[in-house]
């Protein structure tokens, strides 16, 4: 079974970094490419740019006739933009490949549409171009592009050993939701949904970060504490050890618990494997972690737990016994 | 019905140029918004950046099953592409989602990146960033990324009355091998498979009219002669008038007429309506055409008519006659 990783991979050992012969010049140099959460290019003195591209589709991501149609546009282009949060850049412009069904060109277009432009004033990011095709499901193509400082933009392979490992707010918030919607959620539970239906990600935390280089390595949690830990750690060539009882875990309330299967929830899982909570999780200088308190959302930072030499990712219980923590979030190309 | 135009439209209204509140510096100014071929941003003293997006969907614009895989690749890249030729840039970089079924992940997805490979070759582009899912279908989304000098990046909407406009080279070839495809065309039609199957745009002579600054508008023909020709008229305020003679149109031997619906067709037509061409559109001031013959690719430049004040597009036919030009050409979300 081929993951999204190995595919991405094989992509980039396909194509990427080979077609520059024509290039014209060299004043907007490549500083990073594919791998990362986003593609970095140096463009002038006082700037660079961040590039990256999502895909949202019916079925996979969303389900049409479930979902509120504008909440599948305020979150496909949030989605997006996370990726931009991730390397601490600042959101300026979008292209939206949008292939849908006839019968999704009316109302359910307007709708669409208000929800993405309610995302774009929220996180300050412009259109600036587009291409439509009828099809026979709704298929959404993202591409963001970003602004740091020259240099800033936070990768995820710089942690190192005895760095403090942090999370920017409470994980399994989406995946609730999303058990919620599964089991036919009603109004009543709008709270519970919104961190699935409309999340909002920490932007102005990750500029910040960016801006004076704190994290040593900083990426969006879009597939699950568990996974993209993992590839935090990878990129960086390091592992880690985590306490759970570190990790902000969503609350669930008994009423809730009960109409999901029966109360047979456990939070700590939904943290540790929920998808799509869009937080950041992002690596600190043991020297620098005090200088965090002036960070944009600061009270809901959370240190889970430090960076380690031996390449392995572990998991401290609450019992104190340790466990290997296996890469268990959301990988579209993984079949549950 | 709703046309992609007016989608595009649409999209337009509802979100573009609204979000740049957060915006930290104006140093990369937006000069051309949805709406052309591309946008354009002036990113330093030395270069704007031209970005566009473009999707090739399973069923719309391929048949996964009888189209060679690689050619699929190839063709996807090549289509996102002319949107930069249309403006006179220079290809850079591109970002690729690629949404496809697992049974696809394998070989297919080896000769679809080595034709891919190919065209980004072939083009000077290189891969910085991508998105993978797994889907029920095939699903390209390409943004590409090209560069021009400050402010030559040409428009659809300069056209004056007067002006000649040419097209960069033989029209209908693309559909011809559409048409052989429909028929189950063999090996022995390799020739006239090439341009439907494995287009080349004429970027060369696209940044050689940017930079001379010859153009006063341009485009790229992907929905055939009729339905470009009008969109540039309407960009510019202005009417056309072409003579069918002209036209630079595909040759059908006579084999092939007689495979395809017995002979039954019509190679102005081809031209005129067959999309896919990705030949360049453009209008050159009277006083400036005899800089033509010093273009690339001069030898194929075909000056079809020129730019009228009555905002009609006419065709004069062989006989004299004319008539009035309806846009006749490929519009994926227009119903056969």
């Amino acid at each position: 079974m081929a993951s999204e990783e190995n595919l991405i991979e094989r992509i980039s050992r396909a194509i990427a970094g080979k077609g520059t012969k024509r290039n014209f010049s060299r004043n907007q140099r490549l500083r990073l490419g594919i791998g990362d959460d986003a593609a970095v290019i140096s463009i002038n003195s006082r700037s660079d740019w961040v590039l990256s591209c999502d895909a949202s589709l019916e079925d996979t991501h969303f389900l049409a006739n479930t979902y509120p149609a504008d909440s599948i546009g305020y979150k496909s282009l949030v989605r997006a933009t996370s990726d931009l949060a991730a390397m601490g850049a600042r959101p300026r412009f979008f292209l939206l490949t949008l292939a849908l069904p006839e019968e999704r060109a009316g109302k359910w277009l307007d709708q669409f549409l208000r929800g993405m432009r309610r995302a774009a004033r929220l996180m300050g990011i412009e259109l600036i171009g587009g291409d439509t095709t009828r099809y026979l499901a709704i298929s959404i193509s993202i591409t963001v592009i970003g602004e740091t400082l020259p240099g800033v933009a936070a990768r995820r392979s710089g942690a190192r050993p005895g760095d403090i490992l942090y999370v920017s707010g409470g994980l399994g918030k989406a995946h609730l939701g999303l058990a919620l919607m599964r089991k036919g959620a009603s109004l009543k539970y709008a709270r519970q949904l919104q961190p699935h239906l409309y999340p909002k990600i920490p932007l102005d935390l990750g500029i910040w970060l960016a801006d004076k280089g704190i994290a040593t390595a900083m990426m969006d949690i879009s597939d699950g504490l568990s996974t993209d830990l993992y590839r935090l750690c990878r990129s960086s060539g390091v592992g880690a050890r985590i306490f759970a009882q570190d990790v902000p875990c969503v609350q669930i309330l008994p009423a809730i618990a009960r109409k999901l299967k029966g109360g047979n929830v456990d939070p700590l899982k939904m943290a540790l494997n929920g998808g799509e909570d869009y937080a950041l999780l992002f690596a600190v200088p043991r020297e620098k972690t005090d200088l965090l308190a002036k960070a944009p959302g600061a009270s809901s930072l959370a240190a889970i737990g430090e960076v380690t030499r031996e390449k392995t990712v572990l998991l401290v219980a609450a019992t104190g016994r340790t466990y290997t923590l296996n890469p268990g979030g959301w990988d579209p190309f993984r079949k549950k």
